[in-house]
Order: C-alpha cells, then sequence, then structure tokens
C-alpha cells in the first residue's frame, strides 16, 4: 500500500474541525483526530506542525497572495484600484471551499481566546504584507499602512457577511460591496444629503 | 503619616516603565517595581490588578469615552462627522502626558508578543464600543462596523506617528491628518489624477 493518502490532508482538516465543535479545541488531541479520520499521528504530522495549524492553514497564504497580486498590478493603477482589482482573485483562490467549513471554523476560533488573538494577529501579518507591497510600488509608507488597514478590514467584515447570511452572495460580490460601502460611509456627510462632498460642514455658530 | 501615597499612582508607572525597559517585562516583578517606586507591594495592588495594567491602564478606559462621545453628538451630524468632532476629545483627554511615557510603553509593548496581542484586543475593544454606539444611533450593523474599523485605525496609524516623528505635531493634528490621508487613499482613482472623483476607471481596451 502506498504512504500517500488520498484527501488525508482533507480528512484530517474536516476530524479535527468536528472534534473541536463536539469537546472543544482545548481538549482536543492529535491522536484522536487522526483516530477519527482513520489515518496515523504520522500522517497528520506530515501535514500540519500542530492541531492550531489545521485552522489557521489557508489564511497563512494570504499574505503571500496579496504580496503578488499587489506586485503583480499594472504601474497605472492607483492603491485602491489594485486593491479592488485583486479582490476577485483573492475570492477565487482562498474562499472557494464549502461555506460550511468556513463557518464551523469561525465558531472554533470564536470559542477559544488564544485562538482569536492568533486571528487578530494573522490579520495583521496580511495588512504588513500589503502595506509592504505598495511601498514596493513607491507609496509612501503612510498610505501603504492605511490602504493595509482598510483592507484587511474590508476583508474581515466581508468575511463575516458571507458566513452570518443564510443565503450568502457570492464572497467576491461581498468583498466589492463591503469596500463600496466603506468608501461611502468615509465619504459622507449626513445620511440625508449628498454623498460627494467631502468639505467638512462649517462650524454652528448657533 | 497619611496612606494616601501623593502620586503614587504616576511613581508605581514609572517605575515599572523603567524596569521593563532595563530587565524585560517578564523578568520584573511587583516588588521590584515597588521597591523602585519606594512604595508598598499593597499600594501598588491599591492602584493596579497586576503588572500589565500598568501598561494599558490608560488605554482601558478609551471605548468608554468612544462611547460617551458617540452618544452624546448631535443627532444630525453623520458618523464620519462624529468620529471628525470626537477626535480633538480624546486627544486632550487621553494623550496629554509626556510623549517620552508612551514612547517608553510601545518599546515594552512590541518587545513581547503576549503584549502585542493584547494590544491588538484592546483596539478591538475600541472598535466595538464605537460599533455599538453608531448602532445605537440607528446605523446599521454593517456601516457601524465598518466605521469602528476605520476609527482604530486611524488611532493607531495616528499614535504611531506622533511617537514615530521627531518633533511630531499635536496629537489632534496628526488624528485629523490621518483621517483625511485615509479618506483621500480610498477616493483616489490615480496617485496623479483628480482626487474627488469615485467613479471607477474605465475598463483598458489595450
Amino acid at each position: 500500500m502506498s504512504r500517500w493518502q488520498p484527501n488525508a490532508r482533507e480528512r484530517l482538516a474536516g476530524a479535527a474541525l468536528e472534534l473541536f465543535v463536539e469537546q472543544g479545541f482545548a481538549s482536543t488531541t492529535v491522536p484522536e483526530i487522526t483516530a477519527r479520520a482513520g489515518l496515523t499521528t504520522r500522517t497528520f504530522f506530515r501535514h500540519f506542525a500542530d492541531k492550531r495549524e489545521v485552522l489557521f492553514d489557508s489564511e497563512d497564504s494570504l499574505p503571500a497572495l496579496a504580496s503578488r497580486i499587489i506586485a503583480d498590478a499594472p504601474a497605472e493603477l492607483s492603491p485602491i484600484q489594485v486593491i479592488t482589482g485583486g479582490l476577485d482573485t483573492v475570492a477565487s483562490v482562498q474562499f472557494s471551499g464549502d461555506i460550511a467549513h468556513f463557518r464551523t471554523r469561525r465558531a472554533v476560533i470564536h470559542a477559544d481566546e488564544g485562538l482569536r488573538e492568533r486571528e487578530l494577529r494573522k490579520m495583521s501579518a496580511l495588512s504588513e504584507a500589503i502595506s509592504h507591497g505598495f511601498q514596493e510600488r513607491g507609496l509612501d509608507e503612510l498610505r501603504a499602512t492605511l490602504i493595509a488597514h482598510v483592507t484587511a478590514t474590508v476583508f474581515s467584515v466581508a468575511i463575516g457577511r458571507w458566513l452570518d447570511e443564510d443565503k450568502p452572495a457570492a464572497i467576491s460580490e461581498l468583498l466589492h460591496d463591503t469596500l463600496a460601502v466603506l468608501r461611502s460611509v468615509m465619504d459622507e456627510p449626513h445620511p440625508d444629503g449628498p454623498t460627494r462632498k467631502l468639505v467638512p460642514a462649517p462650524a454652528r455658530t448657533d
């Protein structure tokens, strides 16, 4: 029999998530995961450094993907155009799997303080990669940092919408919509007023 | 002699920061801090729950301050106007102390992974307070969440600029400038083009 196990990675990840939900992340052991998956502990450690990596495996590749998108974007695009253009690529590469998997994963992370902090750090790493990418394109550090933070916000909020809604739109649509809503809320002098003015309201004299 | 120690809180915070810089956060004990400050351990625990609280003491009051500002803002102001109006209040209440103190504090936090994660959580708590405040004013959850994230970004970036620069402008000025730059970078179709258009550039046909 070949040592290579078809879908071993997916089977391990699936078994791990089931167990994290059933008995909590902290009290689940690697041998329990491999028993559930019908695989050996040795196979587990060929795929994952530890049980936490099962949860952050796909998120770990986001910074590198973002760096590539920014480096490859045509030089004449503004930062916000680069971001807008990259959303579809990220959506198709990163969020193509079953939504139930992502929902379960989020529930597990939210139930554990250590995992929540780790997720914030991962978002922070994405942000740093984006900032660095734009500085490589010649953007000043301040603008690069700000666009990076905003992009990380758009990501986490759009993913939250995708996971929350009963019949969610496609993730790429939610990413674009979230960015559009963010731009409108930043640009809005008054909910009932015109939305394209950025001039501050005059000081009140009454 | 009175049990009340003049400036005990400040003396303890100052001594703690000195020791954290000299020997690291992890290896500094509360008795060392109180010895340096010339005060008792008992006095320390009247002011701080533990040595970590010395670092996050002032940040802990930010969410409540933000909630008050949002609740008290005139109903006719848009979210971005409420935020703009609140920046000066936060600057004067929260960042009125010696800049050297804030610089040292940042260096200590950045040197310790646990403290960095804690700081991200604190920013997240600020963000939640802002989002909740705007939802109380009737804003939908999506817009409230986005404006909250953006405000937290403006804060952390403006504070970073204040601490980084040799002769920094006033923190309130940096807060306003950071918000303005963020709005311009979100709104910019091209670095060399007009900055007030939000219409997407036409698709390239070449």
